[in-house]
């Protein structure tokens, strides 16, 4: 297989560049088409110091104007990934919007969720024509194909952590977006509408969901806390996971997000957790307390409202000082829908 | 086609009487197997006034003893039909708890359902090792196949409205039944566990559920209740239903119970509903307010904790005076699942 | 307790009299609506012969005419009960069409299916303008709702096993029927649509279901016997049951039909099965071979097209001669969605 | 907002340095994570020639052994892509096995399909131990995590288009895969076990489901092609996409593949279809006939085995010559469950 043509090339050569002009490629000259035993992440484990990301936003704010910036958003970069996300299927990062601020209203195919991490009340997330309050730890959708704004009607910024499937959502050539004319979109339900109307184990007779996410949009920390609170009381912690409760969707059941799963849990004070890896690219902030994390070969000691990766695949610990509350989001939902997901306890 | 014999009898006599001794039987001979047009209901529109069944049940406290009736059950008994039943496919029943009483613990295949229409507190509901209090309006299934005991350790007596799926499961020969040894289950969980744990948003990441039923057992009135007010503000009324919850399972979307749906309707004042049937048997409470229905051709004025039943397929119409709040629950369940329940805006 | 009025009744007859005026009912006096520890059905195990319901039909055919009869049903009656049932939530019989005659053409909210035991050729059933032919061993579904009639062009009579849900659509009082105008249906798709396009793993992209039932309503037996003959080759049979099929509606996965399912099951020659009971009221009917069951403490020989039903939680087994294969629906179905079914091998 | 330090740099210069050195990204900074009002999608319309394919295959064939090759697959390249891929999010490829060649066993996450383009017989793909014939037009799945092979015991090339999932699986960091030690896996039932099992319109009564995907593997051209055949006879086509059926999983209805939908569709002679577009990235081949489409605004014509795409949201009409069938597979499985499923019609 080595015959060699006149002007030096070889029969492979001549022939790998005429598939090549046929918009053709061999598998076998593709070894990057190959698949591998298991996952190995481009996303390294990381964490980002609040008080880093805070001071990083405050200086910002002096910076760039609001309007300028339009959403003053500081993405999460992994040191792994070219592009500015934490893992490779999600986006992240914090938001802050300053006292008489308004992130302006638009809607777009890519759902965002919202974990409070500094409010001082006054702050608001508006979706579909009802706003609801953004206090510390609630989580709220921002779902997709809905309109929605945030403003602050309050003394103190409010900041958040954003979770959005944006690269899933571009993996797919799926994305629509538009802006509403004016900087918030009319109200048109009371506050708590939703809450009432779909948190109590109740739905209006004929009701008919508008999409795949929950119509809840709002979760209030007190709420899932109170939750975690009587998991802790009544049952041994998860050796792996500790008590670990999933945000659903009321009506169904599912994932109150098609495609990302949000998850709170308690890790008990003098739990170290099992090593635990799953496929899902995860994201964690932390709600309340301290501790430390092995994700891999990397350790990790986060405090309140730190944010940090766990990337597919890869085996991680957790060790908290008192009890402690992880909030996370990740790809699992798309991934159980796909049939991809897989978790192995070590 | 009247040749007769000998003996006078004609062929065809002979012919269906030796046909019976072969057990069976020419459709054409048994018009009621015949198909009607449309569902005449053998249960008639009629009202239970919640002071005579509450003196009765007073009159019986005294004539009867707790241990002698194990259950303090008033049956309601439609009068159009045989069974102890208000309509065909569901039991119902007025049931009391003596102060220091007991309702002793078992289990059944059957699902019952609660609706508690007095109650000066201390009672309570166990159900599968978790008890829940009942209050004024609560609503509470104690799910097939639980273990479950009613108590009242306070100083007035606690009456309810009971529905049962009886006839349904009897129907299928599916009945199952056990008594506990004790009189009481024991408590495994804190009061309060099974609401915090999937009533507010979330559930616990590996949770598989244990049956078809809710893993919520309680439904307290205060959150219903205000369920109902703010769809009230949200939006007009339906001009059949008012403004209708169902009672739903929040890890599925589907009813509480497999085979019994429930309802709590808010009729605003001044509202005169349109006609309206549907091909459920359903058994309303009022629990607030005062008003008239006219079901069929029977116009009913009904009060605070009065019962009346709505046939199958029966027009009935709804004048609250001011606002009314019913339960109801139906055997609309069973019938959507078995593709039955078919409805008629008038 | 045993106050005496002057009259000589009782303070206890007094209160009894005067409940059951107020329409009540004490559930301490009802033994009947108190639980079993398990069901005692009331239907028997019972078998009837085919080569009697032929006769009789056969005679039936001389007797009434075809007019007179509307449809030549022989209903099954089980020696255990009142009703015209072979069981208590099923109805049953065997039909016939003579040669030139029509079956003619309703619908009712009831579903009926058929499994073919004679035929010769030229028999047809026609449904929502489609027609399919009735070979022998043929499931047939004539689903709720949907115009139906029977035809035969053949020159020999068709008999078939009616299963019918009638007793559970009366149970709910949901039956509406309609007589259409004409003995026949107009014909509006070719013979072999339904198969064609829903029953070789594909579906039309936009399709909706226009119901709960099977978008396919023939299951031809060759096709059915190959799937049975295919399980028997490639694995050993279950102890209880045999090689055993459920008919399934394709583009669902669950019953072919909503309320009753249906089963074909291959019991091979030498198999004795293991005892099996579960809550589901069955009818089977024999396709192929002979053989010996044993049902609660009766021992039945059947033969080809013999019928014969499997109560409720009783105990059965089975013992063919050679390959058997045998048929059966069952009110399964509707006890699953219900979460009243209920299994035990012995 | 245009301070200048004295070395020159500029505050905002200063930040925006720190900020990278932080693992962060202002938003404002990084348009190409702003949201698009619609999608623009980076793959081309195009076409490859199947006779092109053909020849370079047949000349990989003198150039690579078997051996070299592990599996003769040329991968379809789009000409706006940097991926060996045919659109974004799936590949594609053509792949070839000779006489007596062996495409050895292996399993992985990924799931493929094939469409046979080229066989005259004695090709077989097995999976999970059972084998099945490869004929022209046959629609074959190698589920997730599925042991599969592929074999050539005829006397003639024989050639088939891939599709997989991997940049998908890819993406969310979820691929294994795993060499089977033996080049076949052995054969552990019969050839038509799954069709007879799973393809007949009934299930095992106790069959539980191995994954996502259907449990047929193989879905004949002969079945497919005569459902399509039956559609045209029963309706008029479709304004946008003709007679147009989807490969299902008939134990559930939904795609027979969790992540790739698979269509196939008849273009009626004289049909020039309206335009139409949709969120999905799709790959067409011809099956039979010829025809124009327009694609965007490129005009491609095909014949037989040709191949060719559609990128998400591209306006595409098609105008066959006589009667056409063509087989596609897109990413609209993954996108309907992920919520993101969009279509328009011109």
């Amino acid at each position: 297989m080595s015959l060699t043509t006149e002007r030096g090339q070889s029969a492979q050569d001549i022939f790998y560049e005429r598939v090549g002009a046929d918009h053709l490629a061999p598998l076998w000259r593709h070894p990057e088409m190959n698949m591998m035993k298991e996952p190995r992440p481009r996303a390294l484990p990381h964490l980002w110091r609040y008080e880093t990301i805070r001071d990083t936003m405050m200086e910002a704010g002096r910076v760039v104007t609001a309007a300028e910036a339009e959403r003053r958003v500081l993405l999460l970069v992994n040191p792994g990934l070219d592009a500015k996300a934490p893992v490779g299927s999600l986006a992240g990062g914090v938001q802050m919007v300053m006292p008489g601020e308004v992130a302006p209203a638009h809607r777009h195919t890519p759902t965002a969720l919202r974990f409070v991490l500094e409010s001082k009340g006054g702050a608001f997330t508006a979706v579909g024509g009802e706003r609801a309050a953004m206090e510390e730890g609630d989580f709220i959708i921002t779902p997709s194909g809905q309109w929605h704004d945030h403003s602050n009607e309050g003394d103190a910024p409010v900041l958040w952590l954003d979770g959005v499937d944006v690269p899933m959502v571009r993996f797919f050539e799926a994305v629509f977006a538009d802006n509403y004319p004016e900087p918030l979109h009319p109200l048109t339900r009371d506050e708590g509408d939703a809450l009432a109307r779909y948190g109590n184990g109740l739905l209006p007779v004929n009701w008919k969901p508008a999409g795949h996410h929950s119509p809840l949009f709002r979760y209030p920390y007190a709420r899932s806390r109170e939750a975690l609170s009587r998991l802790q009381k009544a049952e041994a912690p998860d050796a792996c996971t500790g008590h670990k409760l999933r945000y659903i969707n009321p009506a169904t059941g599912g994932d109150a997000i098609p495609t990302m799963a949000a998850f709170l849990s308690l890790l008990p004070g003098g739990l170290q957790t099992a090593r635990y890896r799953s496929t899902e690219s995860a994201i964690y902030v932390v709600a309340e307390g301290r501790g430390r994390s092995v994700i891999g070969d990397v350790t990790l000691d986060w405090g309140p409202r730190d944010i940090f990766v766990v990337p597919s695949w890869t085996w991680a610990s957790h060790a908290p000082q008192g009890d402690a509350v992880l909030f996370n989001y990740s790809d699992r939902a798309a991934q159980q829908k796909l049939g991809l997901w897989r978790e192995e306890r070590g």
